[in-house]
């Protein structure tokens, strides 16, 4: 039996100001550094002791993580960074206000970029700041599979290589494992582990800093899972997150 | 050409208090962090891209590395921690105040201690709790090469192994490499780069926080070594470090 720990970023600058983050690497508020300290303690109260640890490339989940970490006095424990971890790449909608695309665009376009299954947003240029080719981290990958606009089956597609070649061999070597992520890589871990449908996996709302606990069998088929905390706190959260990208 | 940069952890709780630190894991101070984040400004502003950091398993370097990357807007680098790199295990002295062991055995016994060669101090039991057998995180060492007590001679013998095996060849490799470790841990790795006599090494004095910058050559030998930042300012500081252990 493997247990496997998820946990979604705590809350960044741009998710206060309610605008499409994607790739775009912002901090943690106070708040958000709040929240991945008591995902921290949550875990050491419930007795978590990790052999490794993986996030993305971005600063959120990164630290996020160094937090929680630290908050386990598991500070020391060996930590891989991987692109493919990262939130969906929202395209030519990063940097925009979520309301105000909304009244733009019209709350249904929205609604169906943010939360249909396969249409991904409309693409950046590779000449926008917001290609990922232009930013040092991605230097040693071929700018062709960089993400110009991402659906959330491309995100899918995207994460599960990862997790297919590094992170379940981790796993079924026996490391107890934590994965920091974002809102949309873990949706792609859980519709995986889950055996989730699309439209399942489009009702999922994933709190923010909240640990998410796996029981894996031998084979990794997940046997259960719970989020670790206050149960009513956390169906607040989950509806706040499932209220993002209403227009005001 | 290749570059190597080096940085001692800032001041820690301990260094603040004036104890005997060594494996002790504790947390930087105040001032501890601003030293962090004042180095990552001075290699910013210097323009230095790193490729791969290294660190210790201890909190304070950790902690050094981690801040002064997120200065650099390079938090997504991959980061080896390893105990190698670990500060000199001080043993039975670990956790005693610098001036009163300096008054119950002697400044010339606790200089010999401190500043001598090859005199290990006094070892710590395996029950004690400052034995690292007891610590999770050097639970896949062998614990019979664990130390009970470093001297320098036994820290450099300790740390050398993972710059020829791990270190060095990833900076052949053309990787550009940032070091955030320890007085003693980097004291080693200097011995070894500018070839210094054992008398040598013991009146090298590294400042916390400050960037030590390493041109090397083909074969990894220096053709340049300086520090970043205020010369006077790190002079200060080179004697600061001389003088701790003096009894007051």
């Amino acid at each position: 039996m493997y247990k496997l720990v998820l946990i979604r970023h705590g809350e960044s600058q741009w998710n206060l100001e309610n605008r499409f983050t994607g790739w775009h690497d912002v901090d943690l508020t106070e708040a958000g550094v709040v929240q991945a300290t008591n995902a921290g303690k949550l875990l050491k109260d419930a007795g978590f002791e990790f052999d490794l640890a993986y996030t993305s490339v971005l600063l959120r989940a990164i630290k996020t993580l160094n937090i929680a970490l630290e908050e386990m006095g598991q500070h020391y424990l060996p930590v891989e960074r991987h692109w493919r971890l990262n939130e969906r790449h929202y395209g030519a909608l990063t940097g925009l206000d979520k309301a105000e695309t909304a009244e733009k665009h019209g709350e249904e376009q929205v609604k169906i970029w943010r939360r249909s299954f396969d249409v991904p947003p409309p693409s950046v240029d590779t000449d926008s700041e917001h290609f990922p080719g232009h930013d040092r981290r991605y230097r040693n990958i071929d700018p062709s599979i960089l993400p110009k606009a991402e659906s959330l089956k491309l995100t899918i597609e995207r994460v599960l290589p990862y997790w297919h070649d590094v992170i379940r061999p981790s796993i079924q070597d026996g490391k107890q494992v934590i994965i920091a992520a974002h809102g949309n890589s873990l949706r792609a871990l859980v519709k995986y582990l889950d055996g989730m449908s699309e439209e399942e996996v489009l009702e999922l709302n994933i709190p923010t800093g909240v640990p998410l606990v796996y029981e894996l069998d031998e084979n990794l088929q997940p046997v259960s899972k719970s989020y670790l905390g206050d149960p009513d706190e956390i169906k607040k959260m989950e509806e706040a997150v499932a209220k993002q990208g209403k227009s005001k």
